[in-house]
């Protein structure tokens, strides 16, 4: 069943006490301060009878973590059928089982440490999945793009809560769809791969909005999601740009109040929207990065 | 030789043309820019005959980033005697050559995905090596802080040139020692390892100031590292805080013009600093977070 608007959106619910938790310390004065600070526990993510990695995350959505983390690197193919996946909160464990055998014993033994906020643990071939790729042709209205900005950035989020947390949006048109946040901006991308998976989301009328920056991992798994634009306010490495030229991606980057720089898939850009009435971005809301 | 203040100190070289390369696109008026971009390039570390990991880095200091990598992840030993570090540009290989024999094959199979910009491959025991582990007593003066902050916000840096990057900076009270910049943070940390164990450095009177998080895996690594301090511009992980708590590291966090948040070891701050000569950091030189 194809769903090209999942309804309701997916938004940060930073008032889960699961996410959080209130940490008690000194300020610069030596005064008592209380913060909330965000959690970060192992999952431990099973294909089948194969126990593939442990993720570092702050513990929402390990269903959909397990699925986009599975599906990123190839693990788990585009028709793959899916008949369970369970979650054990208690030994931290999620196990994906599909209709298809599976064995990636070798592929697990194949790692790429990659950079920044990234996966690390890149197996063999994120990159053969790029061969012959060609990401299809859409608008993007640069007035949809300064819309998601400002949304993203003032919606309640565990960033604005406790910051130290990267997020992942999935957007069409102006809309924000899936807003991920975690403590690994891979697994944000990753936990809006599988979310996509599951419910068989259309990838061609999307873009992905990231507050991280523009690795070569990230343009690499925005590309085998089928998503043509790639959006930040962060910045760029000169390997991602590279990727995403070769593949036909959409890469912005620096997108601060009316600000952004395009530096891949100029052609699909609309400059629609009128600069002059683009706020410049409130400090509150101002990112400061979760780096 | 047990050197307690190397010279001369290692600062970034945003000049240099292997790091940064320019790119040419376009801006939000669909004006041609051309903004230069951090290069991202792989480096696969050996340790004697065996392929440890692949890592993603801007390339410079390769010989460090092995030798941390190995040494943070418990491969190397305080004691080994390292009987070579041979780089090879055109292959981008580095291999680590120690006089005890090494064989690792079952760990490098233990892998551990880390939040945020972490490693991602952090093989089997890095939480093993913080048992019984606790860091030396210190004095830490928040006018030191400051100043550290201070400089390192404004000197020449990559981050500054091109952003997209992090920083580790190992400090002697007031001053930069060696700072070292990467597109992952764990490769930053890495490099400052290596150096520490390659020119036995003394950890017990320096601080670690990184300007990414503070997750478990990068407060594991400063323990690890025997450094008694580690200070950030940036926010918190729970875990990180307990890590931090149990093996009693001194973590300073938020640190912002005037404002900082301590979470752990707030026992070794000496709060000397006049907080009202301490000046709000400049918007030009407020990092935006390489996230």
């Amino acid at each position: 069943m194809s769903v090209t608007q999942p309804a309701p959106p997916i938004l940060p619910d930073p008032d889960d006490p699961r996410l959080t938790r209130a940490v008690t310390g000194t300020d610069q004065t030596g005064a008592p301060v209380e913060i909330p600070v965000v959690e970060e526990r192992p999952l431990t993510i099973y294909l089948n009878r194969q126990e593939i990695v442990t993720a570092m995350t702050i513990g929402d959505h390990p269903d959909y973590l397990a699925l986009g983390f599975l599906r990123n690197q190839g693990m788990l193919r585009p028709d793959d059928i899916v008949t369970g996946v369970d979650f054990d909160e208690e030994v931290e464990t999620v196990v994906v089982r599909t209709a298809r055998q599976t064995s990636y014993e070798e592929k697990v033994q194949k790692k790429t440490r990659t950079s920044g906020c990234a996966v690390g643990t890149v197996f063999g071939d994120m990159m053969e999945g790029l061969e012959g790729l060609s990401l299809p042709a859409a608008e993007i209205r640069t007035s949809w793009l300064y819309a998601l900005a400002r949304q993203i950035n003032t919606m309640p989020s565990l960033y604005l809560r406790a910051g130290a947390i990267h997020g992942t949006v999935l957007c069409q048109a102006d809309r924000p769809l899936v807003y991920m946040e975690d403590v690994g901006r891979h697994n944000a991308v990753d936990k809006v791969a599988g979310y996509m998976f599951r419910h068989d989301v259309t990838a061609a009328d999307k873009i992905l909005y990231t507050t991280g920056r523009l690795t070569s991992e990230m343009v690499i798994k925005c590309a085998l999601m089928g998503i043509p634009a790639l959006a930040s306010r962060s910045g760029f490495t000169a390997w991602g740009v590279e990727i995403a030229r070769q593949v036909g991606l959409t890469l912005i980057g620096r997108m601060r109040g009316q600000r952004f720089v395009c530096l891949s898939g100029d052609a699909r850009l609309i400059r629609d929207a009128d600069l002059a009435s683009v706020p410049e971005e409130d400090r509150r809301h101002r990112r400061k990065g979760a780096s």
